[in-house]
């Protein structure tokens, strides 16, 4: 095939028309544009391979691209991978599945873009299931001789060569496939989301703390349940009601229940004068009793999920049915909201909880494309209709894909291990996602207070009670601690806040994994030191050995300035991969230099949390909430370590989309120090005018945060 | 579609072709011819369905083939499942994965072929992934309105409606699709195995125990090792060598490593002449070390495993380098079978150690009808070798596919749970399988004692210590109990190859699942009993609730006079499902009545067995091994119970394939019983001559097997 039919498509951003893709795709179906601007303003960058390296064949009734692998390449992305950080060496079978147990690259979120760590990315657009094989497969041409050990009686053995192709197994029909330029890791993913329309910005409100309450609680009870937040102290913004509300669940009506709801306007409007927010859970299968049902009959696919319907959004009608009776019947009366639940069943471990992929749709798409896509267009229409009241939404899904920068929606699983949990957050990332690692239950106040820890350093901090009605005080020996960690979370809002501006504009992801700021050789360095060869001869339980590489998949970046490294209940100390740079532990004020792994020890009344010397952070009080918009709090501008430094200051009015039309101000907080020693510190902006903040006061020169 | 196009193919057998089906497939491959005379002596049988009732439907690139379901049936089969018996309401997405450890329907031995408990069976033949649908799907028209409830408020809300048709997926390219008659489940699964030739026979000493060694091991060291069972009064018949005998393993070379097995001809004749059969570990991919490489290499796919080749056996030139070579440095100096591993990689969950689905092979056929149908091509090339000798071989396998039932091999796994174990048992019993619950390692002396009591119950009783170094007395504290059992299988060894002799005559599978010998309406009467209704609200762990329903698929006949029950660690107590009538604990004398579930206890020291009254069980003395053709030993024959009965005794020379011409005596063994009270036997049978036997000694009324 001739592959030098590559085309630039946007800075950086080059694509390949293969055959004839189907109509509907991630990008098509999100509808946006480049950030042009922005992805002007990157480092310019050539291809990053001879386009002649990259083979296309027919294999029957599939394509195979391939792209060529050097030996020590890494590679990233994949989607919202559980199990494990790179994924070189393994097949990626991009499905989406709500159940991904295995390592098989199935997942909630099945993105066919690998990022690798030399610094270029590759993407197929399609609504269909893509595999890629991550350097897993490897042909007879390629096999060197030389590298097949003995296994009898070389220890250099090992069960998998190193395979020096990526083989990617295309659609039948054809698909778009992008390669995005570098030079770095960090500017792949930047220039991807770019591409994708940017990142998204939250309303302020949606960085507070959540609670989801029992499904069967009526309006009394959940607003008795708000209530007791503010009675023991404990910061929350957003209340989400479960299946219950709904006149019928599984399937669901989208309609209140009368009994448990009577009044549905006067409560929605009740919780936010004090200071509450609602999210409503739903799933896309619509129940004969639902007023919909009728109309919607006739565009929905040919198999039905819990008895109910599964609506073609592809569908302009059925899409506006859906947009008519949501915001007729939540919106308009102020419901803030959605958790987009169940929209990515799996046909092999779901089973009857999805409609299978021969299933047809009125459109004529299928089944398989329809659940590839099913959770991006209810993001999209929720979004869509929000907008169209120029209000910012904030809520959950269980099923993303390609595209999705945009979406104010943020991932999360029933499954429930919570270093996968951590993983997923670093492992988000790498392809334009949110994670939340939701905390319902615990086994004991340990497992409790660090998952709380963590949860409280993510995209979206939720405690979600609706099967075991927990509070976040259910275990009072850790209430405290618990408490302490919300109340910092909302202390750091401005910086959380800014962070995701950040997003919004330039694509750099709010939380990072650890590839974004360490370079590959620096990696590199810290694994070789931390590499536990375990060749011991192969038993029962481990047939082909295993080495275990530590893969640095359990900490991460939270803007720039601050590195998380949760623990896990068992665990009391952990190692920490630290870029280079002096750190200070965020609040034990200890000083580390960077550039190598360190070992730090935590009581549950710690998460190992670093902050770069240098750094300027932008805080505000402990609030029980995020205010109405244009309340104007006091802002505290901390700087950490001995040297001068910066930071940066977003505002804008925290809940409408005005910032597209400019109604926002970015301001750089610099920090100086004379000859005497003496720091001053240095607001600079587009704007003189405050939105959010009345009183400013600058701390120099911290190694730990002031305890509240 | 026009469904009346079925064709009856043999009694009770109908077929349909759809489209048109590529020439490979596992029937083809298996070159095998229905066993005419005794299907026509099975019941006759109408075709269970008006053949109206079956739709055929176009689905983008795939055809949906649909068969009615009753509301209550269940069904069984699809392969060899680990993790449940009743197939009912799950996909079964039939793809061979040596790693099954989700609910997927993946596993060992893809079988497209569904058994219902109504008496009726389809089957699709084909090389291709087959995806079943058994019962998950709910088209639109089907969706009974009535029968969704609200989960909010109704206990009688199901997660699964109960779906009206079977879907399945056939490939694109058409399949012949089968429906097999019964009336009885177990007339379906005999008229399978008899439509693909009957059941297998395998030589005497192939029910005898195996060991296999740790796979760095010498021939002295194998010796050694053999000479510890005799001194340890261990009957042994089989030792296996693993990896370490190959000159280069993972890939292998299938040539003797010299250095290990200076004189491999020596070394086995040696072995037999202490009664000892050597049994030879080998993968599919070759090494370049091998001399087969240069020959095999264009013959072969376009990706290599382990950097070895991926040969291309649907070529006769490639079979017959294969063939060739095994024949002259293996099967012609004594050698007396293989473990075929590895022909079952999955591209999912084991990545690189298999090639990829899109892999091309010289005959044109691709990587995923290779992988369906590689464990059948190793069975069949070696089982054909063998057969040239006038041989039997028995060995393991660790992938296998439908049309298999006379191959000479065991399935097994990697996978290491007990209870899947036995749950594999009985599964293979409904598609022409045998499983191996091979031990390896354990726990401790609980675990031990109880997987050793199960594997002497099973189709091939091994001890794999390829990588653990384990013996049979690894637990001394058991040791007695594991003597006992391998002894007790020894002396049963007249009635297993009885009960094998009916498997090759009449298709009646050796092991079974209970559904084989209980009605759907007595195995309801129990499950009603058994319920455990698990409805409380849904929690973090299962969202979805779950509802318990009793398989029984962890007992299963052995013959058709033995329940096999089996404890594993932890439990001293279990349920048993006792058929009607009368019934004895084999090792307790406890009598029983059945048609209901019973609770037995047993120690460490045994293993619940049961043996129906007026059973007749032929025995011989539990010897340190199957002694060579035509020694002949002695017989006792043990009725049980009070009432007359009657047994089968089948025997001929164990070893080769005589009997295919006639050489081999069948006799009935009758027990009645005099107005007296006194009880007498008598043997009919083809042939006054004895070929194993010298002595003949019967035991009227036991209530239980006499102690060894």
């Amino acid at each position: 095939m001739d592959t030098k039919t590559w085309q630039l498509s946007a800075p950086g951003v080059w694509r390949l028309t293969i055959k004839k893709p189907q109509s509907i795709t991630p990008l098509s179906w999100m509808n946006v544009s480049p950030q042009e601007k922005a992805l002007q303003q990157m480092p310019q960058v050539a291809p990053p391979f001879d386009w002649d390296r990259i083979q296309l064949e027919e294999a029957g009734d599939s394509l195979i691209l391939s792209f060529p692998l050097d030996r020590t390449e890494k590679l990233y992305g994949t989607g919202l991978q559980l199990l494990r950080m790179n994924q070189r060496g393994r097949n990626r079978y991009l499905r989406v599945n709500s159940d991904p147990k295995q390592d098989t690259g199935e997942t909630h979120a099945p993105v066919p873009f690998y990022i690798s760590d030399l610094g270029y990315g590759v993407w197929v657009d399609t609504a269909r299931i893509v595999t890629m094989y991550c350097g897993s497969t490897m042909k007879q041409e390629d096999t060197q001789s030389e590298e097949i050990r003995d296994r009898n009686s070389d220890l250099g053995w090992r069960a998998t060569l190193v395979a020096s192709r990526v083989e990617i197994r295309l659609p039948a029909e054809g698909a778009d496939v992008y390669v995005f330029g570098g030079p770095t890791l960090a500017d792949v993913v930047s220039r991807y989301n770019l591409f994708c329309g940017g990142g998204v910005l939250p309303p302020l409100w949606g960085l507070g703390f959540w609670h989801r309450v029992p499904t069967l609680y009526n309006e009394q009870q959940v607003m008795e349940e708000a209530e007791q937040f503010r009675l023991h102290d404990f910061p929350c913004d957003v209340i989400g009601l479960e299946p219950g509300w709904h006149s019928q669940s599984y399937p669901v009506t989208y309609e209140w229940e009368k009994s448990r709801f009577p009044e549905p306007e006067q409560f929605v409007k009740k919780m936010e004068q004090n200071g509450f927010r609602v999210n409503l859970w739903e799933h896309p299968f619509v129940s004969p009793k639902s007023e919909l049902y009728a109309d919607l009959k006739p565009l929905s696919g040919s198999h039905t999920v819990w008895g109910g319907l599964a609506p073609d959004y592809s569908l302009t009608e059925a899409a506006n049915l859906y947009t008519k009776q949501h915001e007729q019947q939540h919106v308009n009366i102020g419901v803030s909201g959605y958790k987009l639940d169940e929209c990515d069943g799996s046909e092999l471990t779901n089973n009857s909880w999805m409609f299978p992929g021969h299933a047809k749709f009125p459109s004529g798409l299928d089944g398989e494309q329809m659940r590839q896509m099913y959770g991006l267009m209810f993001q999209k229409m929720t979004h869509d209709l929000f907008r169209s009241k120029n209000r910012r939404t904030y809520g959950l899904v269980r099923a993303s894909n390609a595209a999705a920068s945009t979406m104010p929606y943020v991932l999360y699983s029933d499954l429930y291990e919570h270093k996968q949990y951590i993983r997923a957050l670093c492992n988000s990332s790498f392809s334009g996602h949110l994670w939340t690692p939701e905390v319902r239950r615990a086994r004991n106040a340990e497992d409790w207070v660090r998952r709380m820890q963590t949860v409280c350093f993510s995209p979206l901090a939720m405690l979600n009670a609706w099967g075991d009605g927990t509070k976040p005080w259910s275990f009072p020996e850790v209430e405290g601690v618990v408490r302490h960690y919300i109340k910092l979370r909302m202390r750091l809002l401005p910086y959380l806040y800014t962070a995701f501006a950040r997003y919004r504009e330039l694509g750099i992801p709010p939380f990072q994994a650890m590839p974004f700021v360490i370079s590959p050789s620096e990696i590199a360095q810290a694994e070789a030191s931390a590499v536990e060869a375990v060749q011991q001869l192969n038993t029962t339980d481990a047939a082909y050995g295993k080495k275990k590489v530590r893969e640095w998949d359990d900490q991460y970046m939270v803007g720039d300035a601050l590195l998380v490294a949760p623990l896990v209940e068992g665990e009391d100390e952990r190692e920490v991969l630290l870029p280079a740079g002096i750190w200070y532990g965020l609040e034990t004020g200890e000083r580390y230099t960077g550039g190598c792994i360190i070992r730090v020890q935590a009581g549950l009344e710690r998460i190992p949390v670093f902050v770069k010397s240098g750094s300027v952070i932008p805080m505000t009080p402990a609030l029980p909430h995020v205010p109405a918009s244009g309340t104007r709090v006091p802002l505290e501008l901390v700087h950490f370590g001995a040297e001068p430094g910066e930071g940066l200051l977003y505002e804008d009015d925290g809940e409408s989309f005005d910032y597209e039309a400019g109604k926002y101000t970015w301001r750089k907080l610099t920090v100086t120090q004379n000859s005497d020693g003496e720091y001053a510190g240095e607001l600079t902006g587009d704007s003189e005018e405050w939105i959010s903040y009345n009183s400013i006061t600058w701390r120099f020169s911290q190694t730990r945060l002031e305890t509240i």
